[in-house]
């Protein structure tokens, strides 16, 4: 069969195996996750991976050519399928489809592999798992709040204590009210926005003058022209820039003119989290200056010339911005009111996530925890999930409003977090039984058969060693696959009708320690006879005795 | 964003969306069959599903062009890349790549979603979940009959009784010697061959006749030419469809000539499984035709010249025939001895599996069960799944003998059965409690939002209504979300920090019931009020006492 070639065994670029350890360690976590989403009122769904590429919409950059950001194919009859990028779009496409059969609003979560045809990186794949809820057809922020608090509750329900990560809450309304106002607006610019929200995105990794090259002509990644790879920039003018830097910059600027202080008598611990302003909470505190200048009896000793300079530079955009942050306001409240104070979740400008269908309230789940990245510097984690409002997203089908807001968690990276903070692969999985085969004759391989099959009947992992090699190796094997002991039978023992049993777990033991518990060494052998007809009762002592020295161990 | 045309909400040909019923018993479903696989010793691996074309390797039919049979498209290199059609091809890739890194045998289980580019049709998709378990660097059919046995007690796991289910077994070196004998060995004959495989395992759907025309010119779905659609045929010519049927009907054949008697002092129960011979039996039973054709003294009583005339057609293949079933035979002893009787494992010539890449025993798990199918007509549900000896997938990569044997169950097609047979679904889920919102200031939402919260932190499952509507659709909705209970707080129960809890369950049973448990009924209303601090233990009453309500009905 097949050609006589050797063909190479390898995996295209950004693709990766999973081995047991992950896959358990995932699984560990994702019962955990959904635990919550199932205790929040929402039900499993499930979409295809194929999709046709105009369902799926243009949200991703770069897609003027059907294959950029997607994997796309054309099928029999021509039309262009797509894999999905998220789990996102391929919902909306099903709500529409379904939208009248469905309860409203619709309350669901899924999860599953997302493909990109993006560049790959360390961390960075082009098959990932997501692992989404979602609320559809509710307009109200409520829903929007409501997915902040449950991302709280997910990061403690997976053992992250309070203060080691925080839920940032912002509102595209408010950058897309700073955009319009730079010339942005409109369909046509769709493309340019999302290149320059990819690189407001990127203010934390680049700092300004990074986020100055992308929003202009672009960005080498090794510092120079032509070191490193290049990233094409959003191409805005000069004075575009400026104020959209500036913009980035209020929250610090604001931080001056206020000096730090406090106690302006605020309906919510939300306006001043902590002594002193961060840029967190600048989009927030913008609505509150808007309003103090209409009532500057109520806030005094500020620095009116200073402040009056800058928000004059946002006049034109100053309705968007303050609808936007009104919402900020309502979901800050219902967030606090349910518990669920500044620590947990935050108000922060500098959020916009890089997807160009969000359309309100936008979150980012971030880890504080300082973790040790690939080059091995300790670094903050950052974000693990996100999302936020797609109003229209499912309208798009249907020519009718159709509001909808959700969150989606990146599970592999969500999960190389928990492991670095050892809050995963705590279940214990215990190896095969290895049954060892000393003759090879149907005789013999019969018997041993029959004894895998007697201990599986018991409950007890086990397996005929399969391999053609010796001894030696089989024990190598044993070793290796973790068993807790294997059985032999050779040619007197099987005359004898008896087996022997030996305790890996044991002979470990009695390689590393010395001599000091001779005394249970002696109770306790490490291999010992049995009669066949014993083989159960002998192996389930020694797992037995395998599962008490654990407990003590600790 | 995106355009003001309407998108059209649509699925692709042969893709299907999940809904939480399915999702949940799938689950369940696979929960069962992981243990079973975890029992044998097996570990969980996991491969993504893109791989390079050529990895892949052309298993499937009609595979000239990349994108026939598989799901195709290039990569920026121009190479090209395939979503994976089975689970198999992509496991013998990472196999292959890490052998240095493996235990071996390499024993490892792994699910997940594969792809066909072919017509789909009722129940069969171009999107489906297969669940595969593999022995790989084992040459022992031992290894194959563990895979056997394995099949039987998933079935048995899943809760099939004995004698409803069976695995079949056969020989795809019986198979490649009588192809051999009629001209269709070698490389270049793999794609006709592979229709070839396809159109014998269509012989319990369309009988000899349409097998032969599949072997031939090829066959119309409506029986006449031009009605329905058309199934090309491996072109062969009359003599080699001739000799192909005569092999196929020889266990018909076989069983006249012995007419049903049995009793020979044969060392193995599958010899003669039930009284009076079956089809399934007849590649077994042509060894042991052979063998008697030389030792005539230990089996009389025969149709000696009858017998012979059958067996010359097959001279050319014999040696590969007898190779064939002395493995099978060897299976069959192996089975035997470890306990799993012809009521369970049985050879039967008739099992080919569709792929290409099968070189030696191959297996087929059939429901016996009759079951209404798609048209509603009782039918026998046939095979949930199958596998076989692969000993050159691996090879193909290496350069050396790595031999292979492994296992996969179409999950979906289980799982329908299954939901048939009331075998999966019991697994209760209990729908959210819904709080009600009956004003929408900010106010109100909070102290909605505080009951949810109070819940959840309880550990009960709720949610706060997050539409738009009205109080009669709010219930409307409690209801199709199998709401337990109702927490409904206006005006004058917030002015008395009280609220009314409606119990969903009672209100149903109410309406169904006349009169006749009034007294019971007045032990526990439909609805009541509690003070706003008794909220959860209230809730926590009404879900006990549903509880126990339902344990009482059944």
């Amino acid at each position: 069969m097949a050609s006589t070639d050797k063909t190479k065994a390898r995996l295209p670029r950004g693709f990766a195996d999973r081995f047991p350890d992950d896959i358990r360690a995932v699984e560990e976590m994702m019962a955990k996750i959904r635990a919550v989403y199932e205790l929040y009122g929402f039900e499993p769904f499930d979409q295809p991976m194929i999709e046709y590429t105009d369902a799926l919409g243009k949200f991703l950059p770069d897609q003027d050519r059907p294959n950029e950001g997607v994997f796309s194919f054309q099928d029999d009859d021509e039309q262009w399928l797509s894999l999905r990028y998220d789990l996102t779009a391929p919902m909306a496409r099903f709500v529409a489809e379904n939208w009248d059969k469905l309860p409203k609003p619709f309350r669901s979560y899924k999860w599953g592999w997302v493909f990109r045809n993006e560049k790959p990186g360390p961390g960075r794949f082009r098959q990932f798992m997501q692992f989404d809820a979602d609320t559809v057809g509710t307009p109200g922020v409520a829903a929007d709040a409501e997915m902040a608090m449950m991302m709280a509750d997910v990061m403690e329900a997976l053992g992250i204590p309070r203060g080691q990560y925080v839920i940032r809450v912002n509102n595209r309304k408010v950058l897309d009210g700073v955009l319009e106002a730079i010339g942005l607006g409109g369909d046509d610019n769709a493309a340019r926005r999302l290149i320059v929200l990819r690189a407001i995105d990127k203010l934390d990794k680049f700092g300004p003058e990074g986020v100055r090259l992308l929003l202009g002509p672009g960005r080498w990644d090794g510092g120079k022209e032509g070191e490193g790879d290049f990233t094409k920039g959003a191409g805005l003018d000069e004075a575009q820039i400026e104020k959209l830097i500036g913009w980035l910059e209020l929250p610090t600027q604001l931080a001056e003119v206020f000096d730090g202080r406090s106690g302006y008598g605020l309906p919510s611990p939300f306006l001043f989290p902590e002594p002193g302003f961060k840029a967190a909470e600048a989009s927030y505190r913008f609505q509150f200056l808007h309003d103090r200048l209409y009532r500057p009896g109520r806030v005094d000793n500020i620095n009116w010339e200073s402040l009056l300079g800058l928000i004059a530079n946002f006049q034109e955009e100053a309705n968007y911005i303050l609808d936007g942050t009104a919402e900020l306001a309502e979901i800050a409240d219902l967030c606090d009111r349910a518990g669920y104070g500044p620590d947990r979740i935050r108000i922060d400008p500098s959020v916009v996530r890089g997807l160009e269908y969000y359309t309100g309230p936008v979150f980012e789940a971030e880890l504080l925890a300082e973790i040790p990245n690939e080059e091995g510097q300790i670094v903050r984690f950052g974000s693990v999930g996100g999302g936020g409002r797609y109003d229209g997203l499912v309208s798009r089908f249907r020519g009718e409003p159709v509001p909808a807001t959700g969150f989606s968690i990146g599970v592999s990276r969500l999960m190389t977090a928990l492991k670095n903070l050892g809050k995963l692969g705590s279940s214990e999985v215990i190896g095969p039984v290895v049954v060892l085969v000393m003759d090879r004759d149907t005789e013999s391989l019969g018997r041993y058969q029959k004894m895998v099959s007697s201990l599986r009947q018991a409950g007890i992992r086990a397996e005929m060693y399969l391999g053609g090699a010796g001894m030696k190796a089989q024990m190598k094997y044993a070793d290796r696959r973790g068993a807790p002991c294997v059985v032999i039978q050779g040619g007197d023992e099987r005359a004898k009708e008896e087996l022997q049993i030996k305790d890996m777990a044991l002979g470990e033991q009695l390689s590393k320690e010395i001599s000091d518990n001779a005394a249970w060494r002696e109770g306790r052998p490490a291999q010992f006879s049995v009669p066949e007809a014993e083989l159960v009762d002998a192996v389930r002592k020694v797992l037995d005795a395998q599962a008490a020295e654990r407990s003590r161990a600790g």
